[in-house]
Order: C-alpha cells, then structure tokens, then sequence
C-alpha cells in the first residue's frame, strides 16, 4: 500500500491533529464513506489481533467462556430496563426493513448486548448449580456518534463483552473487582505499558442500568484522561427485567445478579495517545506486531548484506515477529523513516561496513539512542532492550501521573489542576454539582480511587459547592476523552 | 447449564429433525428471539474457535493480512455492480434511522463486503508495486433468511471473506485457485476430516457479480451436497465500478483484477451433517474442543480415583484440551452419556477396579470399541488413537461419495443417482435447463471437478435437454442443501 512521506504535526502545535497525522502515518486506519465508521488497516488490526489473543487468554483464566450472540436485538428488549433505554436511546442504530419487507418490529443494532444475553440467561440458568454462569463476547457494536474520531469515538467499534450471572450481590460484585483487577489492570499495565488508575464511577458517569460502574482510567500527555475499560455490578436490575432466575438450595426462586465488563479498540487511541511522539508512533513491545526490524543498507538484491540481514532477522525467536525489510525500491533512509513512524520498538541497520565488522546498529524507537554491537551479542541485546523499552515506557506514564496529579483543596487550586492533569478533590457525589464543575472547567469526576485512603479531615466540604461529602475520600476531577 | 436427558430422533426417521436434535443435545447453539438469528452457545464456539485458528493461520500462509471494515454499506455502494445488487437485494437488512433520526440516505447492513473492500482499494491501490494487495476479514455479515436452519442457514452469520487485487487476470485466476487448494481443500480434508470435491460453479450458482466461482463440496449422510466454501474469480468487474485502477510498469493506469473467498460457520453445520450419528455429535479430534474427556467413577470427591483421573487428564498435551470431568451431582454413566453427546472423540473411564489394576477404560466415539489399558500406555494409544479416529472419519466421507456417485447417461440413470448422492453427466450448461432439472429432481448442478477428465466419447448431449454440450465433461448434480 502507498504511503506517503506523512509530515506530523508536532504535538504542542496541535494535539488532534498530532493525533490523526501519527495514525495515517503509521497507516492504523482510516475514515470510511459511512460517518463515525472506521476501516482498521492491516497494521491497526494486528496491533488489535495483539490485544485480542493477550485478552482473551486472561479472560479464560477467569473461567469464562466465549460464546455469540445476535447483532440485532428487539428494540422491545432494550426498552425493558428503564435507565438502560434511556442511556442508550439517542445512540440507536434502527433496521426497519429486512428481505425486501418492513419489519413488523423494528431491530436494533446491538450498542451492548446486556437484554439479549440476559434474555438467553433466563432459559440457560435454572438451579443454583448453573451458577456462576460466566460468558465472553467478542464482537462489534453500534453506537451512532456525532463527534467521531479514530479509535476514540466511532460509531462502529470492536470490543469484547463479559457477561455473568452468579447467585448472589456478593459474588457478583467481587467478580465485577476480579475482571477489572485480573484481567484489565494487568493488560494495561503489562501489555500496554500504561499506568491506569482503578476505581468507582460516580451516579452520572456510570453505565446505563448499573448499581455500580468500576474503571480503569489513564493520564494522556496533554493531561486529559481516557477511560479504557469498564467493569459494571448489575445487581438483579437486568435479572428483573428478563426473568433470570434460579432454584437455590432450599429449592425457593430467586434473581439471579449481573455483571457486564468491555474493552474495546478505543485501548488502541489510548496506546497512541500514551506512547507517540512527534515522530509518530511508539509501541510497546508487547502489543507490536514487529517488535524488531532489520533494515539491509544495500541497493543490489545480491550484495551479501541481504542475506546477512535475512538471517540476522529469522535468528529471533517466532514471537518477535522480527521483519526484514527486502524493499529494494525504497532507500535506508527512507525505510528507517518509514519504521520509526510504525513505532517498530528496535530498528537493527546492517551495512557492508557493519557487515565487515562482524556488527550492526541498534536503534530504540523510545529514545532514539544509536549503539553498534557485535552480530554475536544482538539476541541478548536485543532481549534486554525490549524489556528495558517495555518498563521505560511504563514509567514514563507513572512519572507523568505522579507529576501531574495535585491535591487540592481550594476551587482556585482545582481550576489550575485540572488544565494538567488530575485533581484529587473532595467532593459531594451530587450529579446536580457534577454538572456545574463541568460547565465551568470541562472536568468532570473520573472516579474514585479503589485504594483511595480515608483522610484524616474532620469536617471536608465539597470543593465546588462547599456542602458536606459523603465520604472522607478524595475523588479524581479531569478533563477526560 | 441445564442439558437436558435429550433423547435424539434417528437419522432414518426424520434427517432433519435428528439435525436439530445433535445441536441441541451437544448444547451447540439455539435460535433466538430475533427470528433467523441464532446464538451460539459455548461449547459450539469453542469449535469455531478451533476452525478459525487453523484456518487463520492458512490464509496468512498465503500472504494475506487480516484487517477490518466497516458493517454498514452505503446503498449506493451495493447498487454499483449491476450483477451484485441483483443477486443481494432480496436478502438485506437496512438500518433507515441512526442517533434518533431518520437517514438521508439508507445503510445496508453488509451481506458481503466486496463494495464497500473495493472503495478502500481505490484509494490504497496506486502503483503496480501495490500489488497484489491480499487482505482477510473475519466478520459477521447478514443476508435476511426466509427458511432458516442453525448453521446452515442463518440470517445473520460469522465469517471470513478475503478480498485481493491484482495486476492481471492470469494472477487473479491463480489466486483465487490457490485459495481454494491451499486453505478450504486441505482445511475440509486435514481438519473437518470431510472429502470435498473441488470445482467450478454454474453461471446460475455462481457469486452475484463474479467472472467464476470455485467450490469445496461434500456429500452429506443423506445423500445431499454441502457447498462448504467458495472463491471467486472477480475479474476487473468490481474494479471499474469503484475506480480500482493502478499505474502499470508503463505508466499507464489500468483496472486491477480481484477476488473474493469465504468460509463461515456453516462448516459447522457441514461437520455435524459429516460424523454425527444416533447418539449425538461425533467431533473430528483436530477440531473437538476437547479431544479426551476422563471420567472418574467414584461418589465421593476424595475418593483416590479423583485424584488419579485429575493427574491422567493433566498428563496430556495442552493441545488436547483433555477435560477432568469432576461433576459430583452426576453418576457417571451420565457423564458417559453427556459426552457421547458432545461427541469428545476419545472418553477415558476410570474406577476403583482399574486403579487398583494399574489400568483404564478407553472408549472411541466413532467406532464405540472399548478397551481396558494399562495407565502406563494410555499416552501413546490415546496419541494413536486420535489419529486414527480422523483418519477413520475422513475414510467414512470418502467411501461415502464413491458409492453415492453414479456416472449416467440416461435420464433415468440421473434421477436415480440424485436420491442418493452424486449424478455426474454431461450437460448443456444453460441456466433454463439446469431450471428445469431442479423443478424436475430438486437437484442442481454443484459443480465441474477442476480435475474432471475429457471424456472419450464423440458426441455427447445434455442429460436434461439432448442439445450438443461445450465441453467433453461430466457435471456433477445432486439435491443441495
């Protein structure tokens, strides 16, 4: 596929724009004819595919099992639960016609998949035995999005979606915690090389139709942050509503209790947001489809550097996806270029020099530092600065949460906190108040932090409001995506 | 979840109801309440799973790299290919109203992808050194079904659907052929454990749009022909509808030449029609989920049984996925039954008697032998025995078709040889007399083997009609599903 010699604007110029230009440069995806659709190109989707394998893996070892479910729903089921419609409706994608007929009733494209899974619950689950009933799904969903943006915000999006039922609000509220501490948490941190906070939503931001909303939730460079993932504690709500019910152990009929928990190739933008520079994008090895490439500088498909370079890369071990780049139509340079703005983690040069010298040059994509090693010790260089990549980039993160989140305690401090990053304030929990803080500074609550600490105030009052708090916790106030 | 003591009619009694039967005893999948619409439940996407892992990893081999599009299609794009909108129009969903409003201009939830693949093309593709572009997606697509069936025939289904380009239509051919022979062929024999014939379709059987279309085809139990996969010579058709044009080594800009080639879950239905018999779902190993299940027979958890059954199942390769069926609340001859059921190829059978006789019972699904070993060798048969469960299977299919297939020459001949499988006959290949012979058998032409002989005779006829035919070949005709 062309690509061209993509110009990026550098990120203190203009941050979104910044951000479109690293995606066409690294060729991830693209906007589609159809509004608030994307086309993820091959280099995106194997970044996802990536995602995919490490997710699932973590998933199954939570003893749940992938199953299918239908894309479209009764627009009947979603009106069952009330906060459910009323949180979804605006976002509705609606098929009215199918084979060539008006449908008698309209369909749905499903935007989350809680009322038709909870629907197939209630014929799946009769005893106590068939509890926990613990289900994976990974799929697309429809969400119809005004203001879209690649990865971020698009009206069709990938994602995987838990769904459970377990038999009583104590379970399922641990293993709402269990996802979001075993699986989410680790991939961000491991894979993703992320810092996340976790922690609880507030009434307003949690999900449509749930008791409680849990989160992981991240500080971009610009200091905004972006929710990557979230795991709800349905209570008996969905139950209710679609008659999941179960014979306990006395043999009395009883609600069964949900949780649902999503990620979704919004982690994709959260990578590119955490990671890239302005020379484009920056992979964690983890997640990169080639964690290394090896770059012949040559310009004869005979010179001995070719083959040289063919083996230095097929050495790797499989799971590096090592590349060796044989473009005989493109020059060093350029190809260097072209690898650096796909955020290749190590770029290995091999010239008749190198070659010569029984060496190559080792190029980190994180620092940009340049170093010669013998062709002897490249594998466990190699092995070494991948990891080394791996953790610079997670600290690189933690510093950047650790410098810009503050304390605050007056509205002044507040408004100043939140241009960089976090405010970790004290706060009534009233969505009345929540708006206000949004209206006037664009924050909003991101969450209240599980290990959030019971402070040692006697009386804390609202930072916005001044009324009495609920709890003696400070919540996270920022600018979020 | 509850699996009921579901007792299956014969296959001799009612094929179709016995169908229905084996999916829901297995517990594979069920229809839901969006009619035409079915869930796939756990145990049936765990075989899907393995299906798409194999098959992944075929299509790779052959150059092409996954990426994703967009589910809904503009109808103006659907409606470019004359041939195309034809064919499809009687089977869309269409989605009028998004984010609460009605459309200006209708989407289509895609049936296929080929238009909306080919406008991205025509943007991606500009130069010759772009091709030839191989791309992969694994999708749902929907094509609205007035008679549906679980797997075979469902309104919304799981697929893959590859779509290249390029430069000439000698490389499109070949393409589209090494798809066929490379990925469905040896997926259909190696791993489905199925005899397929290969070859090409009829002008009235072939894809909506395309120059050709090639076919994997078996004959199931009941005599009748699955089309389990099918790749399309598109020839520059699409091309010059979406503006799919490249710069040759001349300079000169030319139209590419495509293809398109899919597999779905259909081929589920292809291997429960395949293997299945009286007792439920009999699973091919290198696509059963689980390829060894051992039952402990003991009622009490600590009885030492337990803990030997545990060690034999985790002694076994990972591959194998051997299950430990630890179940308390069932005897186990119900476990035995569950599992005949869910048709594990090889179940292990373990009791006080043979533990303390340093040995176990192994029985094999297909066959039904049992057979006490001695623990130390269980390995090695069980490995043996896998083997020779696939290859059994796959005998079975292929001795199968060469008793089910008659060559004829009379009329006569014809309508007796499709009661019971294959005709292969010499036909005038006109769309209104393969019309006639389907009001006349139900029977259709399914497909001219690509390894069909010249037959020595001088003159042949149509089977149907007595015209003179094109080609000194046999077709072969059988009903299909």
């Amino acid at each position: 596929m062309a690509n061209d010699n993509q110009s990026i604007t550098p990120r203190h110029q203009d941050h979104a724009q910044w951000y479109q230009d690293v995606i066409v440069a690294a060729d991830l995806a693209e906007n589609s004819p159809v509004r608030g659709c994307m086309v993820i190109k091959p280099y995106g989707y194997a970044i996802w595919e990536k995602m995919v394998a490490v997710l699932d893996e973590l998933i199954k070892k939570q003893g749940a099992a992938n199953a299918y479910f239908p894309l479209f729903i009764p627009m009947s089921f979603i009106e069952k639960e009330a906060e459910h419609i009323k949180g979804f409706s605006p976002e509705l994608a609606v098929v009215t016609h199918g084979g060539g007929k008006q449908l008698e009733s309209p369909l749905v494209v499903r935007p989350t998949s809680e009322t038709i899974i909870y629907d197939s619950f209630s014929r799946w689950i009769k005893s106590y035995r068939d509890l926990p009933l613990l289900i994976n799904q990974w799929a697309n969903v429809v969400r119809w999005e005004m203001r879209p943006r690649l990865f971020l915000r698009t009206t069709e999006f990938l994602w995987q979606e838990g769904h459970t039922a377990h038999a009583s609000a104590k379970e399922a509220r641990k293993y709402t915690l269990q996802i979001l501490k075993k699986v989410y948490f680790p991939f961000a941190e491991k894979y993703l090389g992320v810092h996340v906070l976790t922690g609880e939503k507030s009434e307003s931001e949690k999900f449509a139709g749930a008791l409680a909303t849990f989160c992981i939730e991240s500080l971009m460079q610009d200091g905004k942050s972006l929710q990557m993932g979230t795991s709800h504690d349905l209570s008996d709500h969905f139950a209710k509503s679609f008659g999941v019910q179960y014979l306990n152990e006395e043999g009395k009929l009883t609600y069964a209790f949900n949780t649902s928990w999503g990620v979704s190739t919004r982690l994709i933008g959260g990578l590119i947001l955490s990671h890239s520079d302005d020379k484009g994008l920056v992979l964690p090895p983890a997640l990169a489809p080639h964690q290394v490439v090896v770059v012949p500088i040559a310009t004869d498909a005979k010179d001995p550097v070719m083959a040289a370079a063919k083996k230095l890369a097929a050495g790797f071990p499989k799971t590096y996806g090592a590349k060796f780049d044989d473009r005989m139509n493109l020059r060093a340079g350029e190809k260097f270029y072209d690898w650096e703005k796909k955020g290749v983690p190590v770029r290995i040069e091999l010239g008749p020099k190198d070659l010569a010298a029984n060496s190559c040059v080792l190029v980190r994509r994180d620092t940009g530092e340049k170093n010669s090693v013998a062709l002897a010790d490249v594998k466990t260089i190699v092995k070494d600065m991948l990891a080394d990549i791996q953790k610079t980039l997670y600290d690189r993160t933690a510093k950047r949460v650790a410098e810009q989140t503050v304390v605050v305690d007056t509205w002044e401090q507040f408004t100043a906190a939140v241009e960089k990053g976090y405010a970790r304030a004290f706060w009534c929990e009233r969505p009345e108040c929540e708006a206000q803080i949004k209206e006037k500074t664009k924050a909003t609550s991101r969450l209240l932090a599980l290990d959030a600490p019971i402070e040692n105030v006697v009386a804390p009052v609202c930072i916005a409001c001044g009324q009495k708090v609920k709890r003696k916790k400070r919540w996270y106030f920022a600018k979020a995506y």
